[in-house]
């Protein structure tokens, strides 16, 4: 008599985008001659480079003679691909070794199930705000109780609270509190927050003192542009020892379709019951049980992307979404709005004005603007207040969507009516 | 203090590929001029067709342009995808709905990972022999104890014992033995042997009255050649009720390494403590969190494999597997062993001759003769004694092999020797 998993029951109902998706569908069907400026999921919109679309299409050439054909490949992605992730690595001074490289269909599944390596009971704990992904599984991974009516958030799950004042990136608990598994994701989705060597370097010496893991997600890394600050975790120190990092080419080469990422799962890392390698080993199991290895059509234009040609390109693609992000800084902070982030990261965190909640402010921007956000209260409830804007778009798009929040500033910072709430 | 996830120590050691894998390596190592023929892994060796590759190119250039370009994607597959799968399924007398398609990255992950919809103390049942990734994955999700140190077997989960008695094909516990999800694959691997209607109608009969879950693995349903023989287990009245199938193009069309697969959730279906629909939810809610789409180019890669023109070359590709098949099944008759499967699967069940074991012979095999097999008690303890041929590879190539194994059938047929049991 099978019966279903309960976890299942104890999530919350809409996954943040499918709600927004049915906001602006509805805007729409009521609306039928406007025009939707769409800054909110952070969905890549440039073509894939001219390097990229070559090592595709010579796969797919390979693919269809017999000497190039390939079947099942490794599990763990293809030696070349692994070799230049290992390069990748080495331009940023960190040493790794193809066997700790695990290439995947991207950080969203890695993020997602990299913490079933853990006991049943690991206490993981989340930045507040962040990329509701690590919540949502911790939750069906049946860590949690039930979530709290007034905030959302889950019992069982240790919420690491950022805020304005510690420029949304909550330091190591010093009050005793503890956690098994801890996500950090630097550049910081919503919040465009960046790490700095030395806030790393406090989480791995906490990590290490408590036998605790870090499930380090750089999916945003090359949208750091300011050089003295890390783009990756093992470029600490002894973060071999207790980070796994996982990113992908989804942000960095337009992969967001094509599906390419990877986790590093350090032979070094080791927590209180096992020795170095074990993690490795298990990771390496998981892969081969449950996956079957990432296309090897992607796994071809992720070579090509890592290559020098595919670099260069894909560091205009990112210079373009910076350019972006700029522009929409430029007319938010002339408006007088709150704004941190966009400067290394493609994600603007705006204050709603007027004491606005965020589900309140994106309908005032859907409604009065036409332009699409995330509200920030989606990513946990210290995101109450605020909205993220997304800089991934096609400038003109980007031009369209600014002008017109300049052409509606004053609906869009006119106090809250005091009667009722806007609804929403 | 993070711990390790106990079930990954409870797994036994190798997957049972990677061990082949390894003891080719050491012979060919020890052995460098003998030229290895792979009849082991099931891997398809045939180039795409020109109208898969057609589709695959059309869309790495859509990417490359403005216009063309898509990022994130349903996470559910592609609309024309999933109505390209439904129409599939019409042909076959299966009327679905798009929403209950679920296209995925291939089955492999999908035999994995949907168990997990299911109460954490499910119990579940696999045939024996099976594919490994069944039960490992149980294992995995802890829902077993330890394994028996003779058997292998772990307990808690029910074993559907296969045997020449029943064609390989067990019948519903009339025991009483009672299981909540159960995994059935027709054509089965590694045996060959496919279930007829009777049959699929008994299960779905058994799992309506048990209100238990049939995970129904058509990955080889390309393969029936008898057109008597179900292709969908949705042919028997009833199974959207109490059944999830889940299949891929992998040896359908040679997406082994493209990756493409779906699991067909019916909206029907239900559990004890679930109103039909739920599941479908559930799955999708899976889905959105832990998953991020299959690759778009694959998408259109699988659109071109499901068009009239797609299918017809498909067609010829399995009908070359099979081809490979019949030569193997008149070698090994003529050398007197006892062979079942290979008519409606690329499989080949063979009992290993002089009452040697599965690795016996598979040494035996690779000595001799240079064949690599699968040994059969890598599928579970009913499959010591046999030995599974793959159909897969080039026409030359199986020639070869088949070649070789009439040129040492003294050798392969040898009684063991009574001394010691052969190496291995």
């Amino acid at each position: 008599m099978a019966r279903i998993n309960p976890t299942y029951r104890t999530l919350s109902a809409g996954y943040l985008f499918p709600e927004i998706a049915r906001r602006v569908r509805e805007f729409e069907q009521s609306h039928p001659v406007a025009s939707v400026h769409r800054l909110g999921i952070g969905n890549t919109t440039q073509p894939l480079t001219p390097t990229v679309v070559a090592g595709l299409h010579q796969r797919v050439v390979a693919l269809s003679t017999a000497a190039g054909y390939s079947g099942y490949g490794d599990e763990q992605g293809e030696s070349a691909l692994r070799e230049a992730i290992v390069a990748q690595y080495a331009r940023r001074g960190v040493e790794l070794d193809p066997s700790e490289v695990f290439v995947s269909d991207g950080a969203k599944a890695d993020a997602a199930n990299l913490q079933g390596l853990f006991a049943p009971d690991s206490v993981v704990a989340v930045q507040n705000p962040a990329y509701p992904v690590y919540v949502d599984s911790t939750v069906v991974h049946g860590r949690t109780g039930e979530p709290d009516q007034a905030t959302g958030a889950y019992a069982g799950i240790v919420l690491l609270e950022g805020s304005p004042e510690n420029d949304w990136l909550a330091e190591p608990p010093a009050d005793g509190t503890t956690a098994d598994v801890v996500y950090l994701c630097s550049p910081n989705n919503p919040t465009g927050a960046v790490a700095t060597h030395e806030q790393l370097a406090a989480w791995v010496a906490w990590a290490r003192e408590h036998d605790a893991v870090i499930l380090f997600d750089a999916a945003y890394a090359d949208y750091i542009t300011d050089d003295s600050l890390p783009r990756s975790i093992y470029e600490v120190p002894g973060a071999t020892e207790c980070a796994i990092e996982l990113t992908s080419l989804s942000k960095t080469a337009g992969f967001t379709g094509v599906r390419l990422g990877w986790s590093i799962v350090p032979r070094a890392l080791r927590v209180a019951d096992s020795e170095p390698g074990e993690l490795n080993r298990m990771w390496n199991r998981r892969q081969s049980t449950f996956f079957n290895g990432a296309s090897n059509i992607a796994q071809s234009g992720a070579v090509a992307a890592l290559s020098d040609a595919g670099r260069a390109e894909s560091a205009e693609l990112v210079a373009g979404y910076m350019a972006n992000a700029a522009t929409i800084r430029d007319a938010l902070v002339s408006m007088g709005l709150e704004v941190t982030g966009g400067d290394n990261a493609p994600y603007l965190w705006v204050r709603c004005p007027q004491g606005l909640g965020s589900w309140e402010f994106f309908d005032r921007l859907l409604e009065q603007a036409q332009v699409v956000v995330t509200p920030g209260v989606g990513f946990g409830s210290a995101g109450e207040g605020y909205v993220r804007f997304s800089a991934f778009g096609q400038a003109e798009d980007i031009e369209a969507a600014v002008a017109s929040l300049r052409n509606h500033a004053d609906a869009l910072l006119a106090p809250a009516p005091s009667a009722a709430p806007v609804a929403g």
